[in-house]
Order: C-alpha cells, then structure tokens, then sequence
C-alpha cells in the first residue's frame, strides 16, 4: 500500500492520472476536462500513521459503530503541544462532522428565531443549516484594509449590540484565511462578556497556520467568554479526512451544562474510521503536517507568483492560514460569479464567491492544497479563458 | 492486508483477542472482561470486495467529501438480482445512515405535531429521534401469538384511522426479525391509501433474510402508497459497515416532489469510504453474503439449541431475518430489565429490552452475528449467572 514515505512534500506525490481516479467530490462532481480547485480537499496522501492505522482497522474488521476510544486524550495532547492549549479530555466529546456538531450546539445555548453573528464572507453552509435550525444570520463584514482583511469590532459591537444570542467564530477564517491576534480576541471576548453573547468557535482551520502568524484558540483566552466557549475542530482539513466524519466539541469549563446537554445520539452518526484516522493524525501526524505546511507555504508564494504574471488584475492576498485563497476578481469583469465564468470558458472549477454571502460578489475562492503543476496549470487556464 | 478470503464462514475468521483489538462501540463500551452481545455489528472479517476497494481508496488518499458516484446504480443492480426490485437509480439519493436519512425525509412528509406510527417493541433510536424533530409516535404493537410475533392490521388501523400523518414500517423488523409477507404488506397499502398514511420504510435487514422466507420490498407492491413511499437502506447492516456512514433513500414514482425536497447538504453528512464500500458491497459482494447468511442460519440454530440446553425459560423465536434474536426472559424472574442484571451478574452485554418500548419489558436482544465459541460463551455466562 502506497503510504506516501519519501515524499517530503505531500503536494508532489500525485499526477493528475492519479487524482482522476479519486472518487470523492472534488475530483467528480465536474466533468473529467474540468480541473478542480473548489471544495476544501487536498491532493495529497494521507500522513504515514493513518495509512497504518486504515489499514489495521481494516485488516480486523473494524467497521462498526463510532466509539470516542483515546480521541479526546489524543487531541487534548496535540493542542497542548502545538498550540499551549490544555482542554480537559473529559471535556471532549465526538461530533461526525464541524457543521452538525455547530448546528446540534447552536440548537442547544440558542433559541428558535435567535440571531446568530458570522463574519463574512463567511463558509456557505453557515448560510444553509442557520436558517434550517429557525435561527437568524446576523452577519457582520470584515472589515478590507489596505493590508487585507480584517476583524471589525465595532461592527461586532454594532451586531452584539443589536441582540444577537451567540457568534459563531470561524478562526482561522475562511474564506479569507485571517488568524487573528490574541489582541482581537481578547477584545471579542471583552465584547461578548459585555453583552452576554455565547461563543461558538470553528477552529478547523488551527493547525493550517503560517509562518508569521499565530494561532491563539479562543478557549485559552483569560477572559468569562472563553470559559464559557465551546469549540469544534477536527483533524479533517489539515490530514484530508473530511469524508470518514469524525469532529470534537470541546467544552469550556463554564459551558459544562451545555456539554451535559449534547445529545448522545449525535456521536452515533460520526464515521469509526474518521475517529481511528484522527486519532492517527493528532497522535503521531505532525511530521506529516510540518511537511506539508512547507509545501503549502510555498504553493501559496507560487499562487501569488503566477497571478502577478498571468492575471495581474486579480487581487490576492496571501492567506496567514488554510490552503485557500480568496481571490478577488471584480477588475476582471466578469459579473457577480467569476467562478461560472472560469468553469464554463477555462475549465477550471473554483468556488464560487457569492455562495459566501454579498461580498463575495465579483470573488472566488481558489483551493491551492494540489501540485505545483496543477496549481500553474489552473491559473494559465484561467489567464488564457480570459485572454481569448 | 488480511481479507477473510479463504474462510467460507465469515463467522469463524476471528478469535476473542483479534475482536478485542477492535474500536468500534460494540467492543469498547464495556470492560474487557464483558463478552458484547448487544449492538448490531458482526465479529466477521469485511467482504474481499471490500477490504479491496477500502485499501485502494486509503492507497490514492481518497478521503474527501463524499460523492455518490455510481452507488445508486450498484443498489438498484443489487435489489434487481436480489428481490427483483428495479428502483429507477435517478431516484436513490445518498444519506449519512438510514436514521438520518428517515429523519430528514420526516421532516419533510409530515408537518410538526404529526402522529408517526412504528411497530414495536421498535429499533431504540425511533424512540429518541422522532420526539426529537417534533413528531409524535403512535405505536402499534406487534401481535403476539403461538407462532410468534406478527403485524396487527386491526391495531395498524386504529393508528391510521386516529390521525397519523405517516407510518416508518421497519420491514424486516427489528428487533423481533420478522418477514412480512406480500399478504401483509398490501394490506399495510391498502389501509395507507385508505387513510392517506404516507409509507416510509427502514429496509436496512432486508439482504438478511433466511430459508423459509421471503424478503419483498415495500416499493415493489402494486399499490399507491408503494409508488408514493420512500425507502431507506443501506450496505451497514449486511456487511457490517455502521462506522463508514452511507446508506440510501429511494424515492418510488409517486414520491418525487419529495424527492426534489431533499436537502442536497445532508450528503455531505455521508462517508466516503462508506460509499466506496457499499458499492463495492452491492456490486461484488453477494458471494460473500451468501457464506454469512450460511454461518448466520447455523448460529440462529445454535443459539436455540443452546438456549434449550442451558436457559430453557428463556422464550426464543428464532427471527425469519436479522442478526438479532429478541429473547423474552421474563419467565426468569429478573425483573424489567434482564440485560442490566446480566451484565453485572454474568459478564454478558446484551441489548436492553426496554429500550425498545413497553413490550421490552423482560426483554432483551442478543446479537448472535458472532464466533460459535462466543456465542456458545455468551449463553453459558448467562446459565451460569442463573444458577450461582
């Protein structure tokens, strides 16, 4: 079995023959011409460790119901490790996925008709699953500086102010790929205290920061409001597990009435192989994703690289975390939705900008988590769609 | 990688400290000195079909969002062959579990406040799911006669001609392993159409169905509540694959504005290794279903040959289909709930038989999808708990 040893950076492992043959949603939902830089897969292997761990729990049959087993203490270890972030592991419980654990919690510290606060642009199935659970969007803007984008407190206040019941905090955000600084944190959190807002963090994000920037999980603020957080993350993004279904929710120790009132049922609906392979990853998955981060970092410098030459008109921003780039595109010309335009005349799919709310007008988002050669590969179709 | 080629009876590849390895639920959530009889997962080794298209996927890191890819024309090839069912493949949707999938569907075909009827003693999680989203169960309990249990038309009735907006006939049934006969279930039709009772069908058992009877599938009657039902199914159960998350939901003819009302988002809730697996279940994987079905009948003799030996108070029906046998031990005298007692006196997990409504009261549910060795141990724990 192919474990991807020897490759230093997983982004090289692959050629496009090999992609092709993926059966996940990326690689099929367009049609084989198409080349495919939208949803938040990664054209890689999986780390080493979770080959090794599939493969045993295959090899024993072990395809039966989800059991939490050693994930929390096994996430407990990584955070406290990569980010100075000790969460009690009894404080841990197992989702299937960051989104339905989001939706079964908001369901839980909210009520029907409730605001919840998003920073957008925002991830689009916020969009969705909010309003299917009967609660209101209460979206707040970054704010775009010359430097990018950024968090604007005053707007929170503004929404914070206006009645909201929880924010719900895409940290890394995506799809801007911001970090923010423990300064604006602690602020959020001076905030929330102040008004007496929950807060609910997406944290998926977290270990795809970076050099240069820091990840601060919000649970470790010193502030009422981080005690009482609860945060959702998963192994998905950063080891590309996003289809074996396994996520934590981690309690703060001022949220553990809200830990004692998640329904137990929902851990039923989470994948045994998503827990056994993230327990891999948290465990024994860091070499892995140090390599990959090196790999990633500098897909991020050559996307920037191969704008400059072939689209100066985009606007891209290095993002300070994710594999994903927010490209804005409203120079171009294109309309509303410069993804239909690139899907129908490069053959190129990235995902489309207004799917994360108004200000994605004239955007897309770009998933740079492939091969070099893809990745030039994408943005020449583009350049040359365009220049035809 | 082991694959179980070579063991004509699946039930016979693996020894207690192989299972013992395993992280599923069925093996971790009691002490290591507690033998497991109580959730449906099998202490088989996965079909070689499977264990080959699991290691190919982990082998290309297919591990993203999952895609139905070809699975609605593998399960509509599979209930071809197997019960002369031809579901049109454009109407076989991919959901995460058959819970989720009925859940969702029910959501949809009735309004908040509606009566749903189950059968019971009923599948524990019906208990908590549909309180859960609003609806209220009406229960119509199976008859009890000399033979066994059957379904109770006149009760069905009753529940129709009282108000229910829907009827969720787990067929075969869980947990009492009953076939419904086409007899019945054309009456079951019948009576929907009479009372305008939409049909929503828990078909997860129906590839485990023994000599002697014959598994039909709702959708395949002659009738207008078949064409306007949905059925809910999946690979989990036959192939032991509950931890990988897929199963299906087709929609009959009648049934396709429902159809078009599904939440497309839900599917991204599905694994897509389970997809992957049921595929190749569906696809390939009947030889190796035919073997277990072999293994299978010889236990459910077995254990009433056991049973005979060591329990005799115990009442046991030996199901027409499904792994799970329901076992009335209230001529043991040990109160509501015999599991609790043989767990603490005997070292044996069994099913909770209140768990599955009042008629569980002195029940419990053995799962017999395990080694001759571990099902012989089972039942002597239990006599031997008895009799100290």
């Amino acid at each position: 079995m192919m474990s991807g040893i020897g490759h230093a950076n997983p982004l090289t492992a692959y050629g496009l023959d090999e992609l092709r043959r993926r059966r996940s949603a990326k690689w099929r939902e367009y049609p084989p011409d198409v080349l495919p830089v939208w949803v938040a897969e990664m054209d890689t292997p999986l780390a080493p460790p979770i080959v090794d761990a599939l493969a045993a729990a295959v090899a024993r049959g072990d395809t039966g119901y989800a059991s939490p087993g050693a994930l929390p203490e096994a996430f407990a270890g990584f955070a406290a490790r990569r980010f100075g972030w000790r969460p009690d592991p009894e404080s841990v419980r197992l989702v299937p996925d960051v989104m339905s654990g989001i939706v079964e919690i908001l369901g839980n510290i909210t009520e029907p008709g409730d605001q919840v606060v998003i920073n957008t642009p925002a991830y689009p199935p916020y969009f969705h699953w909010l309003p299917k659970i009967g609660r209101r969007i209460a979206a707040s803007p970054l704010a775009l500086t010359a430097g990018g984008h950024r968090l604007d407190l005053s707007d929170l206040e503004r929404c914070f102010a206006g009645g909201a019941a929880a924010f719900l905090l895409c940290s890394p955000h995506n799809p801007t790929g911001l970090v923010f600084t423990e300064q604006e944190l602690l602020a959020v959190a001076e905030l929330a205290d102040r008004y007496g807002v929950r807060v609910i963090t997406d944290e998926i994000h977290g270990p795809l920061v970076y050099p240069g920037a820091t990840f601060v999980p919000f649970a470790t603020l010193d502030a009422t409001a981080a005690e009482r957080s609860i945060t959702v993350t998963s192994a998905s993004k950063a080891w590309n597990l996003a289809g074996l279904k396994a996520a934590v929710a981690v309690f703060g120790p001022g949220a553990q009435a809200d830990l004692g009132a998640l329904d137990e049922e929902i851990s039923a609906a989470a994948g045994l192989l998503g827990v056994i392979a993230a327990e891999a990853a948290f465990t024994a998955g860091e070499p892995w994703l140090d390599d990959l981060l090196t790999g990633l970092d500098a897909n991020r410098r050559l996307l920037g690289e191969l704008l400059s030459e072939h689209l100066p008109e985009a606007g891209y921003q290095p993002p300070q975390a994710t594999y994903l780039a927010w490209l804005d595109l409203r120079a171009l010309g294109l309309g509303e939705d410069p993804a239909a335009w690139f899907l129908r005349k490069g053959g190129v799919a990235l995902y489309s900008g207004p799917h994360f709310g108004p200000e994605g007008a004239g955007h897309a988002r770009f998933n740079f988590a492939t091969t070099p050669t893809l990745l030039t590969e994408a943005v020449q179709r583009m350049a040359a769609a365009l220049h035809s």
